[in-house]
């Protein structure tokens, strides 16, 4: 583990999803991840989120616990010095309470998985599947909206001989 | 039915949507209902949906399903002459395949529901609770994702009595 660098992978996670339309007008702020729970949080204002009711607009909390969940198992395998590629297969979201307030996603490796073996499984098949857990919480702390889904991750293809 | 109104409704709905700024962002250029399979149909561009990989945004897809389908079933309530508040409580959402074209949002009521009975057990008791499906397809017709979601419809609160 290289702190300095782990937080450049962040950095350079957090460009690359605001540099697609859609994530952009979401107007994310900050990505980060703690060190001790391995808890990756990917914050968003209220205003450019807002539906009709004056709350948090439920496409956006499922954007933003999908992209912190897919930007927590990219950030995994490259700390662990792997480029991956990784899509979400499926996923299952439940809302449970409007939100007045800033968005921020929480996302985790599901428990079930130990992250050292995943890691190695991607190493020996490039190529690994992942269950990740997504949450969202008011400021005060109780759960507004609950997210799992399944995630690939698989080793960029090289390009085809003679293509440069 | 009345067709011309209905057709005021779902234009009156389209504006609803693009109100609420993360809608505005996707962009959506069309809302319609076949009158004959009663699926209602929303299109959004892919430029202002695309993610990194020059494809559709995930999240773009299930918002734009997650919306259609609540269209879908407001629209349904609506067209009986009931004015409904409709939120989405759970929805699975699967990515099949990369989309490279517009987005179309397809949402029905799920077969296993009676149209009239919805209608008939929201106008009894102020509130239904309805399954609904969705997805999005190539412009060739192979589905790129799949959505259900479970809604519930409420007849909106009365102001308190003298707050006029």
């Amino acid at each position: 583990m290289n702190p300095e660098s782990d937080a450049a992978r962040l950095r350079a996670l957090m460009r690359k999803l605001c540099a697609m339309p859609p994530v952009a007008a979401m107007a994310p702020t900050a990505l980060s991840l703690d060190p001790h729970t391995q808890v990756l949080r990917l914050h968003a204002p209220l205003d450019a989120n807002m539906n009709d009711k004056g709350c948090a607009f439920g496409g956006s909390m499922n954007a933003l616990m999908t992209l912190a969940a897919w930007a927590r198992l990219t950030h995994l395998l490259e700390c662990a010095g792997h480029a991956a590629e990784v899509y979400v297969q499926d996923s299952t979201i439940r809302y449970l309470q409007p939100l007045y307030g800033e968005l921020v996603a929480e996302a985790w490796l599901d428990p079930g998985h130990d992250a050292g073996a995943l890691v190695a499984a991607f190493a020996a098949r490039g190529r690994a599947r992942a269950r990740l857990m997504a949450r969202m919480r008011t400021g005060a702390g109780s759960e507004v909206a609950t997210f799992e889904g399944r995630f690939v991750a698989k080793r960029p293809e090289a390009p085809p001989p003679g293509d440069d």
